[in-house]
């Protein structure tokens, strides 16, 4: 089964990283109650740490990850083999500077590289939970990662940095535990997910819930829907480009061949890129977690958890906010970082925006960006 | 069979429709070359015609459909029982005005609703084409169209008019046989699909080769795919509508029960609507037809076929020029239609050019606009 064979890697893999973090996985014990009105009756947070928590415990950032990201912040992913997602941005001297900070990464609730997830073992049956796991919202997964902390012994964080669906959880984490968070930055972020955003999910969804391998969920142990995650997850890939980055990119350019084949091969480099996309998520990624990870991701909205108006969740707040967004970004556009500030300033909190272009679409918050590193760096530098 | 209880039904429309006009199909003999490099024995092309062809045969209006329309332009659709796609657009006294014009629509070559395609008969087998039908383009979609009118008997086109893909058709149609269009109208379209364009196609097409009912394209008398399809529709459509069209539509607006069920189904309007719009199309369309009339838009490149220079396609026309565009289509945005009038200005033709406002992206072409009314009655009017 190939999470079987993901956690045996994910063991071996671990002393290779001995150097740079911790490999590390807690279960907590004691019911954990959901936004939903269910529990879990207890919780797996899988989760990587890098640098030192200093002996004050002042120095710990909390870096949230996306849809389909994970702990391997900046260690190397051991399914894949590849470094990690933020590697350019956490480590000793870089803009999230371990030599300083004490960073901590975990696995979302919900999701499938250890943390709690529709894979995980119901201890009530002995097997998977697939479609029996309930379904788990943003502020569920901030409430697993302070349950985290709380084990940790982390009273409060020097920051929480998140980008895409951990920018969410960043602000979840700003509202939801004010007094436990210094500063905040959102990236590339939103405070609710839209009617397009709600749309191409359930694309995805329904892509996965049409394989017939999927079979309500209940595929452990057998074949995962392969076919129906990956057109999933090309459907949601197109939406982290920007057009006019797909133009410069691969343009109408055809395959080595160089010619039309009149055919349904994949002609143009842009359709044998984004099959690869697809499959090669299917090595990584769990499609019940995808269609649970989604699910909070469209519940997500942060206004209607406090009567309806955004800056309501940030009334009387300490914290320090800086909220970053990109150009080109149609996914979340700078238009939602902007009504994001807009609440924080009319809630009276210390907020910063940053606007900044790139040809590179939502996915810009990954890729190298100079003027993002001066931004990381110059805020959580400024007494973070 | 689901392709034969349609064709059933078509029959028995063409009754009530004959006030509209004719339901009429046309087998045309001799081999049918294509861009491909192969050829068709035969073809079949089924058309609708509205008004009375004049003694010289003057007043001919071609539109061209989109990818997912038909020849039912303003009678009533055989299988879905709806008005026709443009009966806003086409009629006695609309700005298409059927008291003067004479205006025909063909169903595209590779299509479903009674000219060949995949579904049709090969004549050499006996059996349906389904994958071994040849790959065809834009340009043999009208070539299919050409061949139509020298069977009616019309030598020269009073206007040739598309929206979407009907809008490459007719740049294709000016571009292929100038001396035949006196006038041409091009709407919310492009003279090729980009990068995004193709992707979107890609997913699509993945959908559908992924469910197992496709078989290869082997379905005729047996399952159709119909879940694939329906994805692929759900993708596709999310491009038709603009991010704002759809939060002004649906927002986050919940369905009737009014709460979160904390479940998979249909809790947001907006999910409940894509999956109707998937379900519903599968019932009028064939998966094989979408997979070969997205290749062709897919190919589509006008430029490319003049030597990479899209103004060569104009060279020395006569055809007047009329292209317009929404402001909120971001499948073919406006920057597309100004390439367009940008290579007509190049190549010396008589070009006009309209952005119109819409909140409703790409869809706005196929709704109410009296602006795009007025455009068009004017451009038919002065001279056509």
């Amino acid at each position: 089964m190939r999470w079987t064979i993901g956690a045996t890697l994910r063991i071996a893999q671990a002393m290779t990283d001995a150097r740079f973090g911790l490999d590390a996985r807690v279960t907590l014990p004691g019911a954990f109650a959901l936004d939903g009105g269910g529990e879990l009756a207890t919780i797996d947070v899988a989760y990587e740490t890098y640098g030192t928590l200093a002996a004050d415990r002042g120095n710990a950032v909390l870096v949230c990850h996306a849809l389909t990201g994970d702990q391997y912040l900046a260690s190397t992913h051991p399914r894949t083999g590849k470094p990690g997602w933020w590697a350019r941005m956490v480590g000793p001297g870089k803009p999230i500077d371990t030599d300083r900070l004490f960073v901590i990464c975990a696995n979302v609730l919900g999701s499938c590289m250890g943390s709690s997830g529709p894979a995980s073992i119901d201890p009530a049956s002995g097997r998977p939970y697939a479609m029996t796991f309930p379904v788990i919202t943003i502020r569920d997964m901030v409430r697993a990662q302070a349950a985290l902390l709380d084990h940790l012994g982390i009273a409060r964080l020097s920051a929480v940095v998140g980008g895409s669906m951990g920018g969410m959880q960043a602000l979840s984490w700003a509202a939801t535990y004010p007094e436990r968070v210094r500063a905040c930055v959102v990236i590339a972020s939103a405070a609710r997910h839209s009617a397009q955003n709600i749309a191409f999910h359930e694309v995805g969804r329904q892509a996965i819930m049409a394989d017939p391998d999927w079979r309500g969920g209940d595929y452990y142990g057998g074949t995962p829907p392969t076919a129906g995650l990956a057109v999933a997850r090309m459907a949601a890939h197109i939406t982290y480009l920007s057009e006019a980055g797909l133009t410069a990119k691969f343009g109408r350019k055809l395959q080595a061949r160089d010619a039309k084949t009149f055919g349904f091969d994949a002609d143009f480099q842009v359709e044998s890129y984004l099959r690869h996309q697809g499959l090669a998520f299917t090595d990584r990624f769990d499609a019940n977690s995808y269609l649970y990870i989604t699910r909070a991701l469209d519940y997500f909205d942060l206004a209607e958890e406090h009567g309806g108006v955004l800056a309501n969740a940030f009334l009387g707040t300490a914290t320090r906010f800086c909220v970053v967004g990109f150009d080109t970004d149609w996914l979340y556009p700078t238009s939602e970082s902007r009504t994001i500030v807009h609440a924080l300033n009319a809630a009276g909190a210390r907020a910063s925006f940053v606007e900044l272009r790139s040809p590179f679409g939502h996915d810009a918050f990954l890729l190298d960006s100079p003027e993002l590193d001066r931004v990381m760096a110059g805020f959580l530098g400024a007494g973070a």
